[in-house]
């Protein structure tokens, strides 16, 4: 057998559980065109909490003009029930962002740094070095303020503009974003263009570069996601981003699916040993209700298939 | 971080190259309720090898009753283009099968044993230990034939009647079925229920007891069909099973998807930089065709979101 140059990066034991950030309130519905009533929208975050969610990305504070389905990000805060035990983060482009976020009492934000210049000039109308310096400004403020500042770095396995995306810039992006003390670096395969193996080479090198508690979010566009999101687990990642459903899609790919299932990845790493404090038939419950709000068939095969092994 | 009782599966390099088996136009057709006829099965056939399909598993020789899409399998192996560099299998559960195949001018059969009693009963009309004697007796045949003979554990990963399959039992059935000399023993996840670490499981106990040539054969059933792929690779096995577009399904879960899709396998394997031979253009478009004969949209990706980096 000859060996091809990249290396199967599967390593160590896989974490005893691990945490699910439910996105699909935000990351999800943001990219559906059908717009839910805001009613809808704070149903599906009790829904996910029933079903066990404790982390939940519940809105995004950018121009309603741009993304019309979180116009009303506020109203959905105001009515999120607030417990102990659930956090709930907004994600954030910029200042302006950031400011809405901190009005609706959240304790938590997300900030996007875009890897290629490209898409971030699209997606938010500046360079990837003026992202990393709006992100190391929110982050001070989120300090000063007592709130956790993650910053995900977007387009890290791929960019539909630019094309690959080299591993050394994604590590030294995130180095510079880690010297501002992220509560956690999360990396976007924003549009499924990863594999499995250059997850496990990014997360290894960028641990070896930083001391950030890493994260990873992983889209299914090209039927790579739950590979992947196993291939993190491997490399001792534990926490991944999924939406209940696999709801979500691609603004670039206008026919394809969106992040990875909730349910179909808890069923993943529950045969696998790995435990995600989540209930699956809750979960696809869920997953097959908001679809009927969307009126669309959910990406998530667990609500099809059925689990396995029955019930 | 604690451990899991499950280890992620540690691995060597990935092969520089792997084999794919087209199976569409036999498990993707068979488990299709659209009957097509014969020329466009034989067209999927050709179209397959414009791909770059060099090994092809074209028709089942079972009852047509049983299986109403394979009534044709003499007609469709008649007219498929023989050429010297693409070679053939038909599926087999008993000798009157053996009998058909050998008729056709086939030089290799797919003989299946079913890990579980209750599936094998339903789906061949006899026990496990059964199955291994009509294995045993083929495999006599074959060799004395000149023909190759693969065997096909199916359930090994899990039975829709029974629920879990042990490790130690698909490991004994394989030694077993190693005894007879098959050209490859495959493993199947008829129903995806199959779990990474599972699959790196049990190639590594497999390989401890026998010296056979491994392939795989994965449903994406519950999502987990990529990730088990990659496990199969990383583990070493060079030979795996996809359908074109994904087709199939699974008679025991009526709404649940079926094979992992060619196209999508080979964007997961070329991305890792390991070479399938096979044309990722030409294999979405056959997708794209043969879900329009079938009158569905195909679970393959790639077909939807295009391939990654654009072409």
């Amino acid at each position: 057998m000859n060996c091809a140059q990249k290396e199967a990066i599967v390593t160590a034991p896989l974490p005893s559980s691990i945490e699910i950030v439910e996105v699909g309130p935000r990351d999800g519905l943001q990219n559906e065109s059908t717009l839910l009533p805001t009613a809808t929208k704070v149903e599906l975050i009790e829904r996910a909490i029933a079903a066990g969610a404790r982390r939940i990305e519940a809105v995004s504070f950018v121009h309603p003009r741009l993304v019309p389905q979180m116009a009303d990000a506020e109203a959905v805060m105001a009515a999120a029930p607030r417990r102990d035990d659930v956090s709930y983060s907004g994600l954030v482009l910029n200042r302006r962002g950031f400011d809405r976020a901190l009005g609706t009492g959240l304790t938590e934000v997300n900030v996007v740094v875009v890897a290629t210049d490209e898409f971030s000039e699209r997606n938010q109308g500046v360079t990837t070095e003026e992202g990393l310096r709006t992100w190391e400004d929110i982050a001070t403020r989120a300090h000063a303020a007592g709130v956790r500042a993650v910053a995900t770095i977007a387009v890290a396995f791929g960019c539909p503009f630019e094309g690959p995306v080299s591993s050394d810039h994604v590590v030294e992006l995130a180095r510079r974003i880690a010297e501002a003390g992220p509560f956690e670096l999360a990396l976007a395969d924003t549009i499924g263009a990863g594999v499995p193996t250059q997850v496990g080479e990014l997360i290894g090198r960028i641990r070896e570069k930083t001391g950030a508690r890493l994260r990873c979010h992983f889209h299914n566009t090209r039927n790579t996601g739950y590979a992947n999101a196993f291939a993190a687990a491997a490399a001792g990642v534990s926490t991944l981003d999924a939406s209940v459903g696999g709801i979500g899609g691609c603004p670039f790919a206008p026919d394809a699916t969106g992040n990875i299932a909730t349910e179909d990845l808890e069923h993943l790493m529950a045969g696998m040993g790995v435990r995600t404090g989540l209930d699956l038939e809750e979960l696809s419950r869920t997953g097959t209700w908001i679809g009927e709000r969307l009126g669309k068939e959910v990406p998530a095969l667990l609500g099809r298939a059925g689990p396995f092994p029955r019930q």
